[in-house]
């Protein structure tokens, strides 16, 4: 299986159900934001997912081991990424049930039927055009900054793939909940659950883990904060069994 | 001074620069939503606050005490809250910085000019028209329901009486924040600090504390959480200040 990475790719092992992730040191490498945001996500047998923004396919591969979804799809703009993402998918043996597309995700409606997805997530681009310093190398800075799709293409993609009653869960930080609220409601994505994540107790949060559900009324449950660390820098029992669930 | 009481009426030690404040039982009384509030709003010295809904008027008697505010109004559409608050501020000698008027939030552009004020405030009720069980007592179910005023005409009346630039400070329940953040952006008055408030450490929030800024600039920060309790059941040493602050 190794003759499958190519020069500066390394294997990364998600411990979960087995599951190995190609990753480039020169490509934006899933951190834990993914991880978690795998783990909040709530997905029924038989499902269809489709992740936005997939990059080198992370969310795919952890919820294929983790959730008995039918299909999964994951959206990447980067062509690298995506092959990197391609070549994960056929080294795990799931392309039964993950497939990864080269695309724009502000042109899912050309590829997708409205409505064809139950569940869609997304951990994208953090931070905004123009804001903060952008990264040298072109393949980083797409993943950080919202150069190819910003928080309103992804809450239009969303609204296009989902069911009504279909679920959209995502990961970002806390600067951008207003924008990420409104501009959901606009697309009647109504946000339903909030998770904040803080490094230690009583500090503030880094991110926020969010379920929204399309048509839903208006009530929005904020649920107990997730403490990554212990004040004397262990992790929590929590993290723990976050980072250590076999699928 | 006592004499000024009426019949069920007693007096609270707000333990805050020596301010006292009339209650009566069959009145909403002010709890720990008011007193967080207060603490957590900024006001300069010379500004003038408005507070929408103020009840029997706890949050303009404690911002007088703690803060240098020129002009304190607090507006309450009961007439016997009002005249209870107003009865209050007469007490405390403060009827020199303070006003209360018996009015109502949704006509504040038939009294006020627009940009009257520095800051406004809002305890306001948080309970939607048609949801949970009404209290019997029509002045309770005024102070907890949405009957009087709701959330889009409380940011109706923020928008006409803050200047540019000027602050909205309130507290309400975590379940409404989309709502809240929406309906606030329409009216261009921008999210910009959240802070939870947590029962305990680790356990979901009861409380939020927001300050938006009129005509701001997108960019929410959320503060570390506020928690209540410690797991013994003692205060936190935050919320032992926030009580024991002299104004």
């Amino acid at each position: 299986m190794l003759n499958e990475l190519f020069d500066g790719e390394r294997l990364e092992d998600l411990q979960c159900g087995g599951m190995m992730l190609i990753q480039a040191p020169r490509y934006f490498r899933f951190g834990i934001d993914a991880v978690l945001l795998a783990n909040f996500c709530r997905v029924r047998a038989g499902e269809t997912v489709i992740d936005l923004c997939t990059g080198t396919g992370v969310i795919p591969v952890l919820l294929c081991a983790k959730t008995r979804a039918k299909n999964i799809f994951g959206i990447e703009i980067q062509t690298a990424c995506a092959d990197m993402a391609d070549r994960s998918v056929k080294l795990n043996g799931i392309a039964d049930r993950v497939s990864i597309i080269n695309g724009d995700v502000r042109c899912v409606c050309e590829t997708f039927l409205a409505g064809a997805a139950n569940v869609v997530t997304a951990n994208p681009p953090y931070i905004k055009k123009g804001a903060g310093k952008i990264n040298e190398s072109n393949e980083i800075a797409i993943a950080r900054h919202e150069i190819s799709c910003d928080l309103s293409d992804i809450i239009k993609a969303a609204a296009w793939l989902l069911k009504p009653g279909g679920r959209f869960y995502a990961v970002h930080r806390p600067e951008r909940l207003a924008e990420i609220m409104c501009a959901a409601r606009e697309y009647r994505i109504e946000p339903k659950t909030l998770r904040y994540v803080h490094p230690y107790d009583r500090k503030p949060p880094i991110l926020i883990l969010m379920e929204f559900i399309k048509g839903g009324a208006a009530f929005l449950k904020t649920l107990a904060p997730l403490t990554v660390y212990e004040a004397d820098g262990a992790y929590t029992n929590e993290t723990q069994e976050i980072y250590s669930l076999k699928g």
